[in-house]
């Protein structure tokens, strides 16, 4: 493939935000840009060495191995739907097009895929920069569509509701019959926003690390849940996800920041019989469902298209 | 709780073991010891930093708060099966009676519990050390029978089987309706322990680190399997566990080794569509169901025994 875009993981990419910054301790751009050609020059692929997470890419497709099963043609726009972390990747422009201050990395290389690499076509009825970011994260509504539909009626909860991944599984949700829906963010601004957005039943504002007021904040809105969905990307949440569901319920952490460990050793701690998912980046049809969900729901779209 | 006895994590104290060693390389006791009484100091608790694991303990009821609702009385011989990641701990006695060369840690001192810990009485007819044995690893066998039990006849493999969690592991999978068992071990010496249990229908000899050659194993054994569990304390067995699995199936990940982003990322990269289960500790009962499968199994017990 011929590259056109990389797409990093947001906790990649805050991690690097976060380490790589001016004397006034806001982010240096140029720094940050360096190191992530650092990596993918030593590593050849972009897979953040602390995050341990990549991204995606989108680009054209320049040459089809012929045992290839992946159906693609030459000159086909396509997004990569397998992590960057997997993906053998040079970079051949320096990103000289990219400011180091946003996710969506403009450049020029080539990547390879292999036969059980997932590639999809980039639709036309969208812009490329908007199907990229929904795909970045289209496994995460799937997956909670497929965890609500076990449940009656349940109460599902959302943290982090306002980002990404997090609004796409509201709408997943609601989609897949859950009887409530929770959105909690980490500020008043946001739940401005994930009101207007007319996507949860009810909004709470939280620090999602906090898990005595994550979970009475929950409760409040209609809670504890049936179905936690983990969609921040901050180390800590573990134990308020957990606090915060029922007995018998499920939490599906989809946050690259989360710690095995802690969701383990947590859950055991509190005495807690939930069923806790490792986010799975693959679900079949993931990448048609949350296109389709953002088509249908202007709310998921407004708060994507804010972040392009 | 008066503190009679540490049972370190498997994972922390290979990770003590590896990192104290003396000169010519062997693990300085000594060394491990000074370590783990450095962690208590300084944490107010055992808590591996490098691991993130803990481990239970045993010891005697001395006090117990008026609305405590553990239903524990003065005098009762417990252990604990909360993580010692969430136990308040102070050793009064340097650890003298420990040599630094097991995970069973004689030791003198006090411990807190909470109302929502969980403390399980040591039984009569077993020896302590033994009972401490199981109880530490009694959320996987628990946990697994859960599991098998969603699919009908299914295969399951148990990487790691002639070890305390997998073996109890494979007896669990049997006794919940698995078709056909495999366990996976790294050398002929633990096979042959393995098979002189009787707990597999099948064992294989693979290095669960090398993702081809643990599926290849895992399908020459009869698999893949519907349902893996991960039961090895050694990192990067995300891969191997998620490619010897069916699509459709589960991995149950009960290593603290385990990375919640090679998980994700790997299956993600492969295109799996597996379902995957951080290893939650608690699940109601799991205590005496641990214990049922020891006494009706010999060859669990033969394996248990021979670790103590």
């Amino acid at each position: 493939m011929r590259v056109q875009r990389l797409n990093l993981d947001a906790a990649s990419f805050r991690q690097l935000e976060r380490t790589h910054t001016a004397a006034d301790g806001s982010p240096d751009g140029d720094a940050v840009r360096q190191a992530v050609l650092d990596i993918v020059a030593s590593r050849g692929k972009m897979q953040n060495p602390e995050t341990g997470s990549g991204g995606m890419l989108v680009g054209v497709v320049e040459e089809v191995g012929e045992e290839s099963p992946l159906g693609l043609q030459v000159g086909d726009r396509v997004a990569t739907l397998v992590s960057l972390t997997l993906t053998p990747l040079v970079i051949e422009d320096e990103l000289r097009g990219w400011d180091g201050r946003s996710e969506q990395v403009p450049a020029d290389g080539y990547a390879i895929l292999f036969g059980r690499s997932i590639a999809a076509g980039i639709p036309d009825d969208l812009p490329a920069e908007l199907s990229l970011s929904v795909m970045d994260v289209c496994g995460a509504p799937a997956l909670t569509a497929r965890v609500v539909r076990q449940y009656d009626a349940p109460v599902v909860t959302v943290i982090g509701g306002a980002g990404k991944s997090g609004s796409l599984s509201l709408a997943a949700a609601r989609d897949a019959g859950a009887a409530r829906t929770v959105g909690v963010v980490p500020h008043q601004d946001e739940a401005d926003l994930l009101e207007a957005a007319k996507l949860a039943d009810a909004v709470a504002v939280a620090d999602a690390r906090d898990p005595v007021a994550l979970a009475a904040a929950v409760e409040q809105a209609g809670g504890p849940a049936d179905v936690t969905v983990v969609c921040v990307d901050v180390p800590g949440c573990e134990g308020g996800a957990i606090l915060a569901t029922k007995q018998g319920g499920t939490v599906i952490f989809f946050s690259m920041a989360t710690s095995f460990s802690a969701a383990a050793l947590g859950a055991e701690g509190l005495a807690a019989d939930v069923t806790m998912l490792v986010g799975n980046g693959f679900v079949p049809g993931h990448a048609d469902y949350a296109l389709s969900l953002l088509r249908g729901h202007d709310g998921v779209r407004g708060l994507f298209e804010r972040r392009l």
